[in-house]
């Protein structure tokens, strides 16, 4: 199994892997942002002086659903693809595997966000973990157990 | 503190790190396939032509708590295991954690998923914990601040 | 882009990586806690025996709402910041990121568990957040895509 860190690969992971991290965290923009503009808060330390009571909002719950399947999938993606990376595939395999997932999760957010109609959604998804469960098959191959 | 990628005992931690991972994803089929014979969907645009509401189902949320708990127990076990492997440890002592830890995550979902009677998960869950722990006891004490 | 585990910063990263995860880890101790003092659980083997009915109370969904924030935000932290020690930051520079985070995030943690009266969780959050952003930031700078 070939380095990671001086790999040609290594610098690309870094990209898209950063991407789709960021990705994730601006989840968490959206949700204060509903919060604040629909004023629908779950802690009462929140609630103090904006004269609303603690309350949830179909709005504010499609975005943490959202959220959390980014956290069941973005996650497992840059845990898996820096291992990967490790096992020296070569660029044009990497970059396939890099894009397509990032081009899925985005396609995800946007069909989920809208929202637009399924199977949008759904084809994001599994394609997106089809690309995971790719690299993860390249790790099993190159490891040892 | 030992490099990580060129050590005797990555190729290990690539195994049974890429197995918990997956193990986590396919939590994700669990869900669907409840969803699915049990009708059972969260999303408006989900129920579109099923001739079904949004609802809830227990079977469907035992499989999310499961896959939040996966969330919530692997992914710290994933990152702890990659700087303690960079810490060089002995093969013998890490392969001790990284089964031990696979044999105790998979115990916990059979007995989350059947239900099997506590504390069978109970002790999946602490004993996860544990390994965890350890290695990141190996890492502070390798480690500066 | 500089290797990772023979740079001077990594030992660094592994202590701050190490106790942010192992503070969201301490969240599954303080759950467990509420769960048994206040007989709070979700799943019907759990209450078997102790007399109750599956339940929720508003101190176990605040160490969970707490917990599932950490790991919105410790785990890209690591991940990131792993890429980031990997762009070879000067050693000054990295510190500064990586303890700026840590003490945010215990902020968070004592402002949302006492809880304190916002801004201080909210302080937390948005410190946290532009850590990791800025450390994003390089990590794009130096990478190809």
């Amino acid at each position: 199994m070939a380095g990671v860190f001086d790999n040609p690969v290594f610098p690309y992971f870094a990209f898209y892997a950063t991407v789709v991290v960021l990705k994730t965290m601006a989840m968490s923009f959206c949700t204060v942002f509903h919060r604040l503009t629909k004023k629908v808060f779950v802690n009462p330390e929140d609630t103090a002086g904006r004269g609303v009571k603690p309350s949830t909002h179909e709005s504010v719950e499609r975005v943490r659903r959202c959220h959390l399947n980014d956290l069941e999938n973005v996650i497992p993606f840059v845990l898996i693809g820096l291992l990967y990376t490790a096992t020296g595939p070569s660029l044009g395999s990497a970059l396939l595997h890099f894009r397509i997932f990032t081009g899925a999760r985005i396609l995800h957010t946007i069909a989920y966000l809208l929202p637009l109609p399924q199977p949008s959604r759904g084809l994001g998804f599994i394609v997106g973990i089809l690309v995971t469960m790719s690299m993860a098959w390249s790790i099993l191959s190159n490891s040892k157990y």
